[in-house]
């Protein structure tokens, strides 16, 4: 079969129509989440990155709706890419790249409201080029309404491109955002996919035993192109409002104490962990002089460990771990209907 | 020269008298920190390995001193050590294995009380053995006086072995727990060292870059037998609660506020950084089935984070940050008096 630079290459400004994308999301998403929140505002910070390229870092503080919300943009040039992306794409090797993306991390203060990711990026390095994203969403209460709509909203975002794109993405989702020390997901999951080079294939790739040990596999020839590829990160970044604003309109006036609060806390902890011990892209922007600080605007304002906790038999907390931290079909499994049912978790 | 198992194999009863001795120092620090915080006490849970062996995990929480202490003690075999392990002792490929150890965190509500981490392991190994070990100090309000305290109980304590000791596991202790990513060490320090196997030599290992790249390098025949790290093990383990006792014992009835418990839980999202980030023995033992629960927990009960913080300019929480995580000759550098009497932060 022929390469990518031969049936595909990217448009000439494929450089610049990506960053207008990334940054345009970061705007719109910024805008949305102000009008949301009603009160919190973003503070913005540009920097530049000593071997080329920069960025802008937006944090929301002590919102009304957010305790914090950091949505970065960068876009950053390298001389070579670390040995863990070249393993992945050996092609890359030898060559300069230049890598544009989008990422956002939301911690809502009201523990009904889950926790959200986004991100969208992308990479050129030599002869090679790919785009790689995801959002997914990390409830403390379980809704399975919410998790319908999330999933949803991506799943269709997915399909206006090539509806043999969501099946893989979605249980990618689950792999990757998953603590095999917990064994439990991060949370319902959303979507998430890496390397796609628009060789006419779909990849998809595995989160074995840690980050070191990734594996990239072909899922089959479904013909997507650069532009495919390229309207697939548009379509999903600007489905992330749909998919998100009704659950946190639902959810914010409900009201919560202690009790909430300390299984929000301590949901968060779980949430440090897979930034902290799995996450690809944080170990590795730490361990490589990458912004400290706007790598680590994904962690939570406050956490908590408690050692031996167990929820109470037959609670919310307990359906949250039991059926929210494990893969499920969400969109299509009618037996989660009943389970939910019996806690008052459906919407 | 000779191999240790020629001039220096471990007595026939290496394993009863490692494992006693750990389990001893396990006995002895409970007791002393249940009596140091007068309310708190320990509970303990026993726990058993599938692949062989088990431990003793106890907690206490919500103590009087302590808003959390966990201390371990695990006695466990296996079938072989992993990669990480062999390529620093690569004769023990292919042989079953021992180990046995003690650690401990321990996290203060007063955030004048520094935490605090422990912790002595001896191995087995086919045809080779080792100790490792140590303790450090991380304080979150300057007092050169408990930094010197507790630098000055371990150099007794190790030159009760051999006088060449201190001098090389107290800058290891600087190199390893070292967060890369924030230019800081994760507190004082105190000593660190791993892999001694008696072959009459020290040696010396650095954190360099990451979890995974560590190098050993020969310091010096100084004619240490098993006996003699057996010994060190036993001292510095013994000279813990003189280190730390006093140290609690000044600092508890200083009265603190608002602002001092925000810096305590700025700072505690340092100690989950370098635990989950940087720390060996805690990344290996998630990657690899241990038991979660008694390895997180050395997380703090309670932390945050917060993006692009900042503290006050000339004020304690500033000297913290500057010269306490740091490298410090803390003994012999007299410079360091001036710089905290400005602060009022010598004792």
């Amino acid at each position: 079969m022929l390469k990518n630079t031969e049936i595909n290459s990217p448009p000439v400004n494929s450089r610049e129509l990506a960053k207008d994308l990334v940054i345009s999301l970061q705007d719109e998403i910024c805008n949305g989440l102000e009008t949301l929140d009603e009160e919190g505002r973003f503070e913005e910070e540009s920097w530049e990155r000593p071997e080329g390229g920069g960025g802008r870092s937006r944090v929301m503080k002590n919102g009304n709706i957010f305790e914090q919300a950091g949505v970065n943009f960068s876009e950053v040039q390298g001389k070579e890419l670390p040995p863990s992306i070249i393993n992945q794409r050996p092609e890359a090797k030898g060559h300069p790249w230049f890598a544009t993306g989008t990422s956002m991390v939301l911690h809502p203060k009201n523990p009904y409201i889950p926790t959200v990711h986004l991100n969208y990026r992308y990479f050129e390095a030599g002869p090679v080029w790919w785009f790689g994203g995801g959002a997914d969403l990390t409830p403390y209460y379980p809704f399975l309404e919410d998790a319908r709509h999330f999933h949803n909203s991506h799943k269709e975002a997915c399909d206006s491109v090539n509806k043999n794109i969501h099946k893989v993405f979605k249980p990618w989702c689950d792999e990757y955002f998953f603590l095999k020390h917990r064994n439990e997901t991060r949370g319902i999951g959303g979507i998430f996919y890496d390397y796609q080079d628009g060789n006419g294939q779909l990849y998809r790739g595995q989160n074995k035993g840690g980050p070191a040990e990734t594996v990239s596999r072909e899922i089959g020839d479904i013909g997507l192109t650069w532009l495919d590829l390229f309207s697939l990160s548009k379509a999903c970044g600007k489905s992330f409002l749909k998919a998100y604003k009704p659950i946190v309109e639902k959810r914010k006036d409900l009201v919560y104490g202690e009790r909430e609060r300390n299984f929000q806390l301590y949901r968060r902890g779980r949430y440090v962990e897979f930034n902290l011990v799995w996450d690809r892209g944080t170990i590795f922007g730490l361990q490589t002089n990458g912004r400290t600080e706007s790598i680590l605007m994904s962690l939570p304002p406050l956490a908590r460990w408690e050692y031996g906790y167990k929820s109470e038999s037959n609670s919310r907390e307990e359906l949250l771990t039991k059926l929210f931290t494990k893969p499920q079909n969400w969109l299509e499994d009618k037996s989660l209907d009943e389970e939910c049912k019996k806690f008052d978790a459906i919407g």
